[in-house]
């Protein structure tokens, strides 16, 4: 076999995306987009979530449970569809891969970095996102000069997750939470966590005129760009989506509506790690 | 060696006690002041909470995983400091152990039927706790005639665990839980999650001239029953109290001191399970 029929056959493989929770549904929404020929499988640990409140041993630990069951479904390329576990053990997990890794950071600081007119980039998530400076460390990366601005939103995550995208108490916390880019006067605000594109209209209602950058679509763009790269793009017409949860519980099933539109159709399996 | 001798060896056993979290550190505090001469092991799986908005699977495979790792450690007796665990799980708790169990369920519901004057109870708690109707079932073996509402309050545990106990947002968010309870002329409001006491002024606030009843004083008196009637009381002045933790974030630790009280000493020990 030469080496273009080995990437051939690698190519009709699924790619593998996971989460925390459902959160990464919203950068799996825009990879079925992108790449309507692929085929994934997404990996949502709703037993353990959410990881961004934890340490740093404790989702790795959680991260590699995940990265090893989705490797065992033999996918040709992995999304780590979660800022948390981006921010926390992204090379932990590039180190055990064998197949492309990536993470949702890099693209999403990338587009920021390029959108900003003001170089002051302001970051939201969790606290264990915040806590790791890993988008800082990666602007300063690509410009030195760029001021970030960071603060953790823990409470952004049970607010969605419980449907008030618009609420009176929602607003209240998210005023207090945003001030300080207000003060600041950030020019470009990165949504670092896959729940906070649902509060995307208050959000930026508070915020003004102010540039919103969350993971999904850069993510996507870089995944599209990897493939062609790798000679991994797949030609499946019959491209299916199945979605493997550790814990259904009714709750579970309502929030994947927020995040899934309903022209998605996708196999629901509940799994054991 | 006779009875005696071997209830009075047993007797010098810790007391397990467990919750999902740290929020069973309010019954863990009543224990202590109730029980001085005993020791406590306590067990919270910061890794994993919260159990509440999980499905019954998962809640038992986790509450079985706490008690598998107290019972090897040679507990007396175990307290189950949780409501959603204690309402889920109990009886498959009770199969496995060698030693009593106590949840916090029964004694809280037997208080409350005793206290309320109109036969209209409340109770709050977790999804998972307020779905298995497990308050509603007990209150009617007791008296089939008081009448029981029920209401999940999903997003009080996140509030307290970022402090906010009288924040403008959580006051929103508790009027909205709480209002069925006002429609309903309930006297007496059952906290049914460890966490609530930490809301109680707020809530007492809210509803006025109402009995809130939370767990710890009933399990207090209950465990304390228990040992009596199997000579297990211990009798040691140099009883301790050690506090296990699958995850051990700075957040973690923060909260630690919403729950107990500065004068009470214990060694923190991170484990895995």
């Amino acid at each position: 076999m030469n080496n273009l029929s080995i990437a051939k056959q690698g190519a009709e493989r699924p790619i593998g995306v996971f989460d925390s929770g459902i959160g990464g549904l919203t950068v799996l929404k825009e990879l079925i987009k992108t790449l309507p020929n692929e085929s994934f499988l997404y990996l949502g640990d709703t037993a353990r979530v959410p990881y961004g409140t934890r340490d740093k041993q404790t989702i790795t630990n959680f991260s590699l449970d995940l990265v090893n069951y989705l490797l065992g479904k033999k996918v040709k390329a992995l999304v780590v569809a979660c800022n948390t576990i981006s921010a926390t053990c992204l090379e932990e997990i590039k180190r055990i891969s064998p197949v492309p890794v990536i993470g949702v950071i890099e693209p999403t600081v990338e587009y920021a970095v390029k959108n900003t007119k003001g170089k002051k980039i302001g970051v939201i998530g969790t606290r264990a996102t915040i806590r790791s400076q890993s988008y800082e460390f990666r602007v300063k990366k690509l410009d030195s000069e760029i001021k970030v601005i960071s603060q953790a939103c823990p409470l952004f995550v049970p607010l969605v997750e419980e449907g008030l995208f618009d609420s009176p108490a929602t607003r209240i916390i998210a005023e207090d939470y945003l001030k300080i880019f207000k003060e600041t006067e950030v020019d470009t605000l990165i949504l670092g966590c896959t729940h906070y594109p649902l509060l995307k209209d208050l959000i930026q209602e508070i915020m003004g005129d102010v540039l919103l950058v969350d993971s999904a679509q850069p993510t996507a763009q870089i995944l599209k760009e990897t493939l062609n790269q790798k000679s991994l793009q797949s030609s499946n017409i019959n491209s299916s989506v199945t979605v493997y949860l550790t814990d259904e519980s009714i709750q579970t099933k309502k929030i994947i509506n927020f995040f899934l539109e309903p022209d998605i159709t996708f196999d629901l399996e509940k799994i054991d790690l």
